[in-house]
């Protein structure tokens, strides 16, 4: 799936899948091809409803095009087996359209669950991993991280754990450059002997492979950026990253709840929620635009149902950046080289 | 345990846990006597060092006694045995004053898993509590909510978080007044189809028992404080409080990092700190005071190793409310009631 050599990256975009669709993930595409040369995007979905939204822009027509699908997959639909039971779905016919090579990779902000299978069953799986996962950057103090698996595995074996540090740090290095990236195992103390059976047999693992493994970390260090990987089971992940979204929401409620108790602190909370914005910049999710599914063989990026224009823009971005630096040829690789440890 | 009848209350207290003992521990068990009637402490530990702290204060001397031990138990101490290692420990004599009855409760700013197994090991377990488990209060837009387990128990079975559900539901019934509280189980999706081996199972549990069971909660609803109870596993409720501990540090960081930008921000980042400060009391670990170790046969609360003067006090307070509240009986009369679900 390496695409290094060529000139246009084109990306199939679930233009139905968000709250927002088509609107924001039309209004995304025109945004994206505007500012960046090198990329051509296909609409997959409703084509009457695409072309309708197409019509607000001026924008170069050869680089935008509409694949029509009749079906949409909701967030009501079943995650396992929509893809089975829509498959003119504009979400398989853009993994379609990636799987015959027509787009070199595919994004979608629709129901997250749904995203993950239709992938791996439209697209298989990178030779040798067992499980593909989501990962997703955390605002740090300083430096990045990613937390792997967020979701796509509730329950884990170590060797699961294992791989997702392996693609986790073949991400980071592409994707950020950061060289021989620092992994982390997430549990409940520094010390190698703490954890649950999980954890404690995983560590046994990270340790005798060929990755920049530190040891231990905990809940708190995932917020100081000191690690550039961090791994965890995907129920676990899910937990803190949903936790880590209401935090943002917990803030503004209570600047409200003081604001509304007198007419000083209401000009207070005016000035310092400027500020707080400015400053918690990182906990948007629009700025990152998604989380990358790894390990499928192709590129499928996943957002948020509310993906705005700039959350889709950087959506499509990552995938270009994915699909340029063959980021999978990399994957396969290195999970061929920790092939002797799998159970 | 239930001392509901006694007029006085006695706490034994580890003089020798914190990371600035004994000055904390003195200086809040002198405020605690000051403020409120009806308690008496014992400081557990060394008695030079615990009278020069004494000697800063003037109080009423019938209501602080210091009772002497020569051991402490460090963080570098191994929490599985160091209350073998070290019987004449400041833990584990505060412990036993408890135990024998002269003392109605325990709280201790020591080596939390220390705290825990000396507890067990020295208090016992409630007839039919299969593990005792700690619990903590999170900072929510409105209302109670309660998070347990928070690491006492990394593995656990379905049967423990039913436990925990009853016990947790006993506390905020007794120590917040909160009547029929709502009990959630913290998973990956509100469906009941979504979440782990332990969670499905656990969910067929709270659904049969006479607990008031919401059903599935995730990550963001600890922080919406709309369910006053939440379960699950001492790994996940463990990395989800020290991630909660780690926001407030990641904002202050954030916002030092803002101010130095510039002279204009500096003076927005000032008007607004302290806005932030008011706003984030409720982060305030030294405002809760402790975590309540629920499930021993007697009352045990463990604080942070950096608790403040204010979060001793808070800890003591807490110790004697639960005492007179007699909460360990009817735990023992709730748990003998879902009995018939053990397996």
């Amino acid at each position: 799936m390496s695409q290094g050599q060529k000139e246009t990256i084109t990306i199939s975009l679930d233009a139905m899948g968000g709250d927002n669709a088509p609107v924001n993930e039309t209004a995304g595409a025109v945004e994206t091809i505007k500012e960046s040369a090198g990329i051509s995007v296909i609409l997959v979905g409703d084509s009457a409803k695409i072309e309708t939204e197409l019509k607000k822009f001026s924008y170069d027509n050869s680089r935008i095009r509409v694949h029509h699908a009749s079906e949409v997959i909701t967030m009501e639909d079943s995650a396992a087996d929509a893809f089975r039971k829509k498959p003119d779905s504009s979400m398989v016919s853009g993994l379609k359209l990636h799987k015959s090579g027509e787009a070199d990779g595919f994004i979608s902000a629709g129901n997250t669950g749904a995203v993950m299978a239709a992938s791996l069953f439209t697209l298989g799986r990178i030779v040798n991993v067992s499980r593909p996962t989501i990962g997703s950057k955390f605002p740090t103090e300083k430096g990045i991280t990613m937390v792997l698996d967020v979701g796509a595995n509730v329950d884990c074996k170590p060797i699961n754990l294992l791989q997702f540090a392996v693609m986790g740090s073949v991400f980071v290095n592409y994707i950020y450059g950061i060289d021989n990236p620092t992994v982390g195992l997430l549990s409940v103390g520094e010390e190698k002997s703490k954890g649950d059976l999980l954890t404690t047999e995983a560590y046994e693992l990270l340790e005798k492979s060929n990755l920049n493994f530190i040891g231990n970390v905990e809940g708190r260090d995932i917020l100081k950026g000191s690690t550039n990987v961090i791994v965890c089971d995907g129920f676990t992940g899910n937990v803190v990253l949903k936790f880590a979204e209401g935090v943002l929401t917990l803030l503004k409620s209570k600047f409200s709840e003081f604001a509304d108790s007198g007419f000083i602190n209401k000009l207070k909370v005016g000035m310092a929620y400027g500020t707080l914005k400015t400053i918690l910049k990182d906990f948007d999710y629009q700025e990152y635009g998604g989380v990358p599914l790894l390990g499928v063989n192709g590129i499928s990026i996943i957002g948020h149902g509310r993906s705005s224009p700039l959350a889709i823009k950087n959506m499509i971005l990552r995938a270009v950046q994915m699909a340029r630096a063959g980021i999978n040829d990399e994957i396969a690789k290195r999970i061929k080289d920790i092939k002797e440890f799998a159970t």
